[in-house]
């Protein structure tokens, strides 16, 4: 059994607890031979799957009045996760969701860490500097770089604590972000447990 | 007596408590004559300014080990409008910055409220939409304009609200801040009022 996130650049393959990351460019669903279980938000590859028996689409499990109807589809399955908790996927944005009892609350959506120094940099030439990650993000800041980490980080962090819950992180800055989160605990392969815990309880019902 | 805001794009004049706002293309500088006080950020204005006798600037007055070398002197001036309290300039950037007795205690600058909505509709197309300014934002959210409206606010309300001080706003999404700023006073004309007390203040000395 093989568990699949399709992105829009990207196929990452979770089969026995091994990861494996592929390009969409060129991929070719039927070189899959064995069952696979998966998530897309690629329309084009979509349709190329539709023509594979072994390939299920884990939407249809989704019981979708928990959540709402414009929720990623990763975001969905990071939560499936977690039961109860609050659980923080840094990518390309920041997402925040509160799950309690099996029931998912609500959350937010920041950018990324990237996307901010970005967004900055267009602001003006003089905010054209990285982020410093090891600022001390309870005091307030006296020069650019820590003034930016400062504005983009503190608040983000205090506010995921103020939520008084076991924090997950997961996603590509997951690391940098345990950092500030101390108690938080890393989970990369996250979304892929919840796929699995969501496929288990499909079969359940 | 005039006070003068230089930017890149428009010089802000204010006179007798009444502000005129005036493209920085074609501003010649000799049109005013009587003495000008005045701070700039725009080089090539500067440039044709030294000519002029009647115009002061500002930069002169400022006591710059009380705050730090790449700070922009736009905050530099708001923050000398308030020995005692938390000074927000809501801009293309969000400036935050704490006063105390006179001294500078640090800040720092979140993206302003307009480029945080492109930033966010840079990430993906489902992420372009607008902010909803209606929002409760002590509330996890359940839709995407509330999600992105909350992932940006709510944590930085919150981190300026814990500063613990008087909060002073101004800048242009001012008034759009005070509705979740509650507590805070609305000075349009905080940097003229900053440039007033440091021209006292210079006088003085």
């Amino acid at each position: 059994m093989i568990y699949c996130d399709i992105g829009n650049t990207s196929v990452d393959l979770f089969e026995n607890g091994t990861r494996t990351k592929l390009s969409v460019e060129g991929f070719d669903p039927h070189i899959l031979v064995d069952d696979v279980y998966y998530v897309s938000v690629n329309a084009a590859l979509n349709e190329r799957i539709k023509e594979c028996k072994n390939w299920h689409d884990l939407r249809a499990l989704i019981e979708w009045e928990k959540y709402y109807p414009t929720m990623g589809i990763d975001r969905i399955m990071v939560c499936e996760a977690v039961p109860d908790g609050v659980i923080v996927d840094a990518g390309s944005a920041i997402t925040v969701d509160v799950m309690e009892d099996g029931e998912y609350r609500g959350g937010f959506i920041s950018l990324g860490i990237r996307s901010a120094e970005e967004a900055y940099a267009r602001l003006s030439p003089a905010l054209n500097v990285s982020f410093n990650f090891e600022v001390d993000l309870t005091i307030m800041a006296k020069n650019t770089p820590d003034a930016l980490t400062v504005g983009f980080l503190a608040p983000l962090i205090e506010k995921i604590e103020s939520l008084g819950k076991p924090i997950t992180l997961t996603g590509g800055d997951a690391r940098l972000l345990s950092r500030f989160l101390t108690k938080a605990v890393v989970e990369e392969d996250l979304i892929f447990q919840g796929m699995k815990k969501l496929i288990e309880k499909g079969v359940k019902c």
